[in-house]
Order: structure tokens, then C-alpha cells, then sequence
């Protein structure tokens, strides 16, 4: 494979232009690490200067009737239109992923009394283990966490094994931080609903990435960040789906002003919203929120079949590279093979991979993300990475390896999804 | 009172300097709800851009071991020592004041098991109510809601009053978002202790316009926000601060991995941070964050004393005012008359103040707050009000209403705090 080979992927990729929507102070940078930050899109630089300077220095106040108060919800349909397959009014954008999926954790066991069990993947990103770990505590209630495989994650057959009637709720990641592997929602979710329980899915690394179809596939809830895929920045707020038929009955536990309907009235005793609302707590981000929103009419005008299809090129990519150069020195992969069931991420096992990682960013300027004990993520996001930016990242990866140069780095362990 | 008295006291005022500091695209604007959301410091403008070109654009995944990690701590320590009187490690920013309530607030109970009581104010603020409410339904406890003298707040003797043996946890504001009246903390925590109940302190209205000595009063736990006078921004991140005596047994309820030690070991079983980490959840809005930061070091600049100083001249000045103009216009004060029990703002009780409110926004350009049924609340925030713009608002509220223009305004009734 050459460089012109990839060369010419990108002169024919018809999102190429989006790359030229987004920050770039240092050209030469190769960021591959679009599944833990992504970048920095120039129109939501322009949206926070509006925001900050004219709704909140000159708006002030006022800016709350002005807008401000529809935010969480206008910016939940607008993702849940273009990206996650739901009709409006379930979608809302609030809270951390942690705190909304304690939220939406603690409705959904609440509709199921009786039943004494949680199920989870025991590889589960920690967030989410930590917070049913809680609940579990809290509740008397049993975490069964399940160890499914890598590489295809929580099939309906290895959920269904682990299936009886005694489980409340499924709480599973759409698309494995690690390998990238792609569950089955609407499968995962018949099986779940079988057995009389109720699933709620984390979409961090799907949503922007893979399409999701949360009212097709008859996802009950479901929680994801914004500041990978969807480009909102560092801690951004998350969001929340909570399928309609579900709303009208499902509380969360976290009563405020923001989930109260006809909140300004400031009356007594909690009276929740009749949407997805009810979901909301405290009063919204707005800075946040607004940058929500421009990650998502970005991604949305690129459209997620083109992102889908250009994902799967990046890492078929990255795969065929890997095949040629990597696996003779020692890499393995750790994502599935099959396009399909991968997200747009490809994992690569090796004993020196922090080494690697720190080698690659230190001396090469590429940034690809480290997972202990051994795996090196490459998060080549669709709307912002070049063909040409994988070929030179794996190029430098052969050459640091083959000549042993990573040896000489590594110190400190420490990074963010 | 002449306009000329209001100048001379701004000729005098060692805070003047500081109106410069903050954007003011509409110079005659009068803004008199800096209780509600905080102007905009232009050194907050630049942070943000540092934040968002520097730290995110270029620094990408990198900025969070280079600093952002620790956002959330040093900027709690840095509001602790300079406005809360709490030292290092007690205090954090995190999620939003109701979140924050129901995280600290479930920590509370979990440390008196048996007792099934909490106790509120009947007119507390309404996302404090609403997330008791809840606490208290999910553990079927009894939410005892306490109606306190609204021009003298909870006193100590009110509150003992209500006290007895089956109470957990007592959780008020301390200055009350209706009068301003403002509670003795110490002698109130004392009476709760007494009686083996834990407190829990809101201090929206209270952090940066009235001294706060959390270590002092031996305050068991508080929360606020950061939106009003610490202009941090419209729906900014709160905070958190837990006795460090408390701390080590105190668990909150969302374990999440921000609260995890050794967080990016990711790996199995919660343990908690030993310092008010452990009351982090999810990745922290770092944009949220930078904004707190900066306007603590601004209210930092001025000082606590001079800042409570000249609050109490402001409001000393509107009931002069109000006493000389608009007490014979059917207005009545609804706040302390004496200035060591009142905190920066002043209610004005009025039966037609929603129109008053809204005639004075959309003609007069004066921005106060309505709250319903009657009140108009006046919040001259010390760091941005001159003693001129009081004199003003008020001359045109008297003109106003002695002339019947406010009759012709105001239709719907929305606004937040």
C-alpha cells in the first residue's frame, strides 16, 4: 500500500471539506484520538463568542425567555432527528453521562419492583460499572456483571444465556470503548424485553459515529456523551433518551426546578414535565449546551450514512496497514475484522503499546490513545481525519518499532476517554 | 436624597474600578439582577478563548493531564479560602446546585440511619423543596417543611422550635432568595448538632455578596451556584463543600468515575476519593469551570468585606429610596430593614409589580426581577452597581407608578433566578 493510494482515497471523499470546518493550529498534528475529545469546530468558536457576548453580556437575563430555557430540549430533538433515530420530545441534552445514567438507571429499576438484578458487561466502561455499583449498594440489589466476548461483544445469544426473571434492567454499551464492537440493539433488546427486563444502552463511542435507531430498534433508554464524536468540547454535557411509551410513568430521582412543569410558578410539591424533561434537574449549561448544538447540525450536515461509510474506510485503513506492517512486529488486533460489527475505532494489542503511545505523540506528533494494560486506540474521526493522516500514522508506528525507538519513552500513566 | 449624594458615594467607592472590569454593550443599561445571573467579566471573554483556541483547539486530549484534571479541585480550593472559609480540600465545582443538593443531602441521611426526618423551609427555594421531596418519597422519610418568619429567616430559635429526635438532616438557604434575610449559620448548626441532626446550607444567594465561614460554623455540608455573583455564566457548573471530619465516611450517591481513586487505572470496584472528589461524578465541564475560576479570582480581587461593604450601601440607599418615594405608592419592604441581617438584595412588595417589572425592563431599560405573587427583588451586585443606578431605578420606578405608565405593560410571567 502507498501513500498515493491514500492519497487518492481523500481526493475522492466527499467529506474532505469538513476537515477544513475545524481548528487546526498545528497542520502537522495527526489526531487519531477523535473517540476521547474531538476537535474544535471553528462555527462553534463563532456560537460561543454569540452566546457569551450577546446573550449573556448584552442579554443578560433576558436571554432566558429568550431561548436559553428550550435549550436542552431543542438541541435533544435536533440530535435525536439526525442522529439517533427518535421522534422529538425524548431527547434532552443535560447532566454528565454519569449523572444521567444514574438518572435513567434508578426509572428504569423503579419499573420493575421485585426484581433483584442488574446486568452488565464486566468490561463495561467504568463510569458506568461505578454508577450501577451504586445503585446496586444502595438498593440491595444484585450488579451481575457478565463477561462477554472482546471481539463481539454482548450478543443476544451469550445476553440471552445470562437472562432469567429475577433481572430488572440491562445497562450495555452500544460500541465497546476497547475493540469497537457493535452490539445489536434491536436484538440485544428483544432478548432483554423476553425476559420482562428493560435495557438502557450507552452510546458514547456510536453517537456522530455509527447511525443509531433508538424508537426503531425499541430502545427503552439510553445515554451518551458529546464531547467525542460530536465535537461539543472537554466535559460537555451529555444527553438522555427515554422511549415515549416509558415517559408518562418513569421518574428519576433527582426532583428540580428544570423537570417541574410549569416551573416558574415555583409552587409546592414536584409535578414532573410530561416529556423528556422530566429528566432534566438542575438548571441547563448554556455555554455547553450551544456548542451541543453546533457539534450536532455539523455532523448532521455531513450526514451519518456518509460519516458510517467513511469510518469504515478509515479503518479498513487502518486494518490493511496493520496486516502489512504492524502484525510482523509484534501488534495484534483487538477489533473485530468485519466492518459491520466495528465502530470507528480499531484497537491494537501490544506489550510496549504506553511506550508507543507516548513515543507517538512525543516524538511524532500523532495522537492516538492509550487503554491499559496494552492497547493502543486508534480514533480516526470520520469528519475530521484524512486517509493520508492513517497511512503517515502507521508508518511512523512501523518505524518507531522496527528501530525501537519508543523505548526510550513512557513515565506517567494517565489519560481521559 | 439628591443625584448628587449617589455620585459622591461612587466618587467614594473603593470598588468603583471594578465596573470596567465586565462587558457593558449597553452603557445605560441598569442591571439590578446580578442575584439571578451575574454580568459578564471581560477577563472571563479571554479565559474562554484561551480555554477553548489554546487548551482544546491545540492542546486536544493532551490539556486534560496538562491541568484540566485538577479543574474542579483547585478551583473549589480557590473559592474555599476566599469566599467559603473552608481550607484546601473540602471544597469542589462540580454538576448543578440540585444535583449537588440531592448528592449531599442523600450523603447526610446515609450518616443518620433511623431518623426519619428532614426539615426545610416552606418557602426554600423550589428546586431545594422539589429535591427533598424526592429524597424523602424514594426513602419514604417525612419532609417536614417549616414555616419560617420570612423577614427573619430560620432563627435559631424558630429552628429549635422544630427540632427533635427523629430529624436527620436540616437543610435551609442562607440568605433567602425572597427577603434576603440572612440566617446565623453558626448558631443554627448548633442547634441542629444539639439535636443530632446534620445541616445542609444552600448558598446561592449568599457565596460572593456575604462573608461565609463553612470551617468556623462547623457546617456539615453546602451547596451553590456560580451564576450570580460569581458571574460565572449562564447555567455554570456549582459547588460542593463537605466537612472534612465527614468526609471519610460520607458517600454520595452517583459514584461515577471523576469520584473513583486512582481513576484512570479504570479498573474494577468504586473506591472513593478521600476528599471532596469523591462528591465528582462524571467528566467535568471544563469550559463551565474556567469561567468559575475567573470570577472567583475577581471577587478575590475586591475582597469579601469590601464587597459585603458596599452591598450593605447599596441596599442601605434603596431603603432610603424606597422609604422616601415609594413606601407612599403603596409599595412595602419585604426585606430586613437591618443591614447585618440582609443580604445584597432587597424585595419590594407591590400588587402590581409584574407590570412595574415588565414596564421597567421594556421602557425604562432597568432590569429587576419579578417574583411572584408581588415582589420586585432589586440585586445591585456590589463588583457592577454604582450607587447612581439604584438613585435612577428607583426615581424611574417612583415616575412610573405615580404617573400609572406600568399599566400598560406585561403578559407572560416567566423568569429565573
Amino acid at each position: 500500500m502507498e501513500r498515493e493510494a491514500a492519497k487518492l482515497l481523500d481526493a475522492r471523499d466527499p467529506l474532505a471539506r469538513f476537515r477544513d470546518r475545524f481548528s487546526h493550529p498545528d497542520p502537522e498534528l495527526i489526531y487519531l484520538d477523535g473517540n476521547s475529545l474531538g476537535m474544535l469546530p471553528l462555527r462553534s468558536r463563532e456560537r460561543l463568542r454569540e452566546v457569551v457576548d450577546t446573550e449573556w453580556g448584552a442579554g443578560l437575563i433576558r436571554s432566558w425567555n429568550a431561548g436559553w430555557v428550550a435549550l436542552s430540549q431543542r438541541t435533544g430533538d435536533l440530535l435525536g432527528s439526525t442522529l439517533l433515530g427518535a421522534t422529538a420530545g425524548q431527547v434532552a441534552i443535560c447532566d454528565s453521562t454519569t449523572v444521567n445514567l444514574y438518572k435513567l438507571a434508578t426509572a428504569a429499576l423503579d419499573q420493575r419492583p421485585g426484581r433483584r438484578v442488574i446486568v452488565s458487561d464486566l468490561h463495561n466502561f467504568p463510569t458506568d460499572r461505578y454508577v450501577l455499583e451504586g445503585i446496586a449498594a444502595q438498593r440491595d440489589l444484585e450488579l451481575r456483571l457478565v463477561e462477554f466476548d472482546e471481539l463481539s461483544g454482548p450478543t443476544p445469544t451469550a445476553l440471552d444465556a445470562a437472562m432469567d426473571a429475577d433481572i430488572a434492567l440491562v445497562c450495555l454499551s452500544h460500541v465497546d470503548y476497547r475493540s469497537a464492537a457493535i452490539a445489536d440493539m434491536a436484538a440485544v433488546n428483544a432478548v432483554a424485553h423476553d425476559h420482562g427486563a428493560l435495557v438502557l444502552w450507552d452510546l458514547c463511542h456510536s453517537v456522530g459515529a455509527v447511525p443509531v435507531e433508538l424508537d426503531a430498534t425499541e430502545t427503552d433508554f439510553a445515554v451518551g456523551c458529546t464531547y467525542k464524536y460530536l465535537n461539543a468540547g472537554p466535559g460537555a454535557p451529555a444527553f438522555v433518551y427515554a422511549r415515549r411509551e416509558l415517559l408518562a410513568r418513569a421518574r428519576q430521582p433527582i426532583w428540580g426546578w428544570f423537570g417541574q412543569t410549569d416551573q416558574f410558578a415555583m409552587g409546592p410539591g414536584y409535578q414532573p414535565q410530561p416529556d423528556i424533561r422530566r429528566f432534566l434537574a438542575g438548571t441547563p449549561p448554556v455555554l455547553g449546551i450551544s456548542l451541543v448544538e453546533e457539534g450536532v447540525r455539523l455532523l448532521a450536515e455531513a450526514g451519518i450514512d456518509a460519516l458510517r461509510a467513511k469510518g469504515v474506510a478509515l479503518t479498513n485503513l487502518a486494518i490493511d496497514l496493520f496486516d502489512e506492517w504492524l502484525a510482523p512486529l509484534g501488534f495484534e488486533l483487538a477489533s473485530p475484522r468485519e466492518a459491520a460489527v466495528r465502530g470507528s475505532h480499531v484497537s491494537l494489542a501490544h506489550p510496549e503499546a504506553y511506550r508507543i503511545s507516548r513515543a507517538l505523540i512525543e516524538r511524532e506528533n500523532v495522537i492516538a490513545d492509550f487503554r491499559g494494560p496494552d492497547r493502543l486506540r486508534i480514533g480516526p474521526a470520520p469528519i475530521t481525519t484524512r486517509f493520508v493522516d492513517v497511512w503517515d500514522a502507521f508508518a511512523r508506528m512501523r518505524s518507531l518499532v522496527e528501530t525501537g525507538a519508543h523505548l526510550g519513552f513512557g513515565a506517567d500513566r494517565a489519560a481521559v476517554t
